[in-house]
């Protein structure tokens, strides 16, 4: 078994023959098998609690697409409805919760997860996945940031302006970091999980740290992120390293902090400038990224140019893992997702 | 009639016993008086189309709320429906555009209207502002800028990932520019006419320059609102200097680049660090903004708080336009918004 992979070698800055591509939400609906085996669920939810169809769905950019990593097929909003929250997932609606997180009493009344019980479904599927993955790739585990499910658990689904969390924030900030920190060692325990079941990296994504101030962010989201870094295993059962990326999508204007965590991977949106980025983080961490995800919307042969202009601004520093600035869109045309993966893949001699 | 005002001289960074402030979109929602005046509108479209309506509204902040300038009442949409693009408002649904722009040949389409007859009710509407304002207060003119008006004339209304407009950037690049060519004519000869017509200041709201990548925004943003800046008038009928705010809502990583425009005061959405804005900043602008619009749903006393320690963000040197880092939202409460008001105009000594 080698367990020398493109992905893990950029991961942690060491020289490689040509840099590793995978594609945030690359199992997904762009994929007409994506789309048979979500049928073949039923709905969305079942697909995440059902361990051999998530399998399925994780393997099928592997096999179909050649991406250099596997990510765990599950939704984020798991750890909430483990720790007591319905969670309905209507069709052509996202996510919601009928019952939202509203006091400091509906905080307490969250419980506390055993990952093995509660989200054991999660663990089941990455026991499967390893065993289908066959040391192919390797395979990343992820969670959302405590404020990124925050803000679903007091929202109660989608927003615009995130009123509700906010207000929270500013009238009753204690109520709010109750949240967090509860939600924090919920993720520490689901991420440790992660791990002893099979998880070769680790993701946190901070899809809405971008909503907040510099001050904000830094007390209501990066605060539990750092602590969520330093307590999660950082070597799995056997003893290989373990990288950490951190992705906070609008999170461009605080790399220095971010890199700060002791993360080993800094995810780019791709309003992030890749020279200023490398500049920032210097060599702290690699980078994951960036390019915006509507650019799969342009003829391949734009997309050929417009990854190899990406290539270019990252340099030839090594620690460069290429993907999307954000996840797939549902609609973009297979053939253009391949042309993207091929364009990343080409280069030689990095 | 002085023409000392707080606000002209933050602009140009002269020293003022206090900082002005004022609140985009403070002739708005949150104001029962403004709900009154649209009601008898009929609708929104109405009551931009009626001079004496729309100055009735634009003067009800100065009088209920005392802030430190008017900024004329419309919508930046006015403009693609003078170039002869059908616009309609739905209630509760946000504008649209029922026929949006597809090809080079929609493009040629588009007139080239004249400001004093397709949108001389919004030059009717300053010349009355004007009048009835009596120099109580300066007027701010102000236009959307060419890349948020063709996200609006190509997507048809608003969007999540702007995938036709970011698909014609892609595919057909020229076919962009030449819409983006064309609405820049427009706009500078309807900023020029509302300077004709009272205008005393400038803004350029880019709403949405913050979901481009870099390069792309220089390209297909940046560098239309630079010819603008550089073509409208930058004195009043009567010499009285004229200042441009450029406002980029998530432009934070690219302050430099829109200073170097030439504008007199770059907006801040509140993402941006005061301090960082300042440092990258220097001494070449005024700055404007940046508390987070949803700090007013806090309780007065947070408002106060947040408030202050924005001031001491920004510092004490010359050129701070309080304002808030976006729109005031609908429903916010008014005393709330005068809390806001209270505290930026609290300080004195500056």
């Amino acid at each position: 078994m080698t367990t020398d992979h493109l992905f893990l070698r950029a991961c942690f800055r060491r020289p490689v023959p040509r840099r590793p591509v995978w594609m945030m939400r690359q199992a997904g609906r762009y994929l007409p098998e994506y789309r048979a085996t979500r049928a073949k669920a039923g709905n969305f939810l079942n697909l995440c609690k059902n361990p051999e169809l998530a399998c399925e769905v994780t393997l099928q950019p592997i096999d179909l697409m050649g991406v250099d990593a596997a990510i765990l097929f599950s939704d984020i909003l798991v750890i909430p409805e483990a720790m007591g929250m319905e969670l309905r997932f209507l069709e052509g609606e996202g996510p919601s919760f009928p019952a939202p997180i509203t006091s400091a009493a509906d905080v307490r009344r969250l419980g506390d997860p055993d990952p093995e019980v509660e989200l054991g479904y999660v663990m089941d599927a990455l026991r499967l996945i390893r065993k289908e993955l066959d040391n192919r790739v390797p395979l990343i585990g992820f969670t959302g940031a405590p404020w990124t499910l925050a803000t679903y658990m007091v929202e109660g689904g989608g927003s615009k302006n995130f009123a509700l969390i906010k207000r929270m924030l500013y009238a009753e900030p204690e109520t709010l970091h109750q949240l967090l920190e509860k939600t924090t060692q919920a993720v520490i325990r689901y991420l440790t999980a992660q791990v002893a079941a099979g998880a070769q990296a680790l993701q946190i994504f901070d899809t809405w740290g971008g909503v907040l101030s510099k001050p904000d962010f830094l007390e209501f989201s990066l605060r539990y992120i750092h602590r969520i870094v330093e307590a999660v295993p950082r070597q799995t059962p056997t003893g290989e390293k373990l990288p950490v990326i951190v992705f906070v999508k609008g999170g461009g204007q605080w790399l220095d902090e971010i890199t700060a965590t002791g993360c080993d991977v800094v995810g780019l949106d791709w309003t992030v400038d890749p020279a200023q980025a490398r500049k920032i983080i210097g060599g702290r961490t690699a980078v994951q990224g960036n390019l915006d995800p509507t650019t799969l919307y342009a003829p391949p042969a734009v997309i050929e140019q417009r990854v190899a202009a990406m290539l270019r601004a990252f340099g030839d520093a090594p620690g460069h893992i290429v993907n999307l600035g954000h996840g797939i869109l549902p609609d973009i045309p297979v053939e253009h997702a391949r042309a993207f993966i091929r364009a990343g893949q080409a280069e030689v001699g990095k």
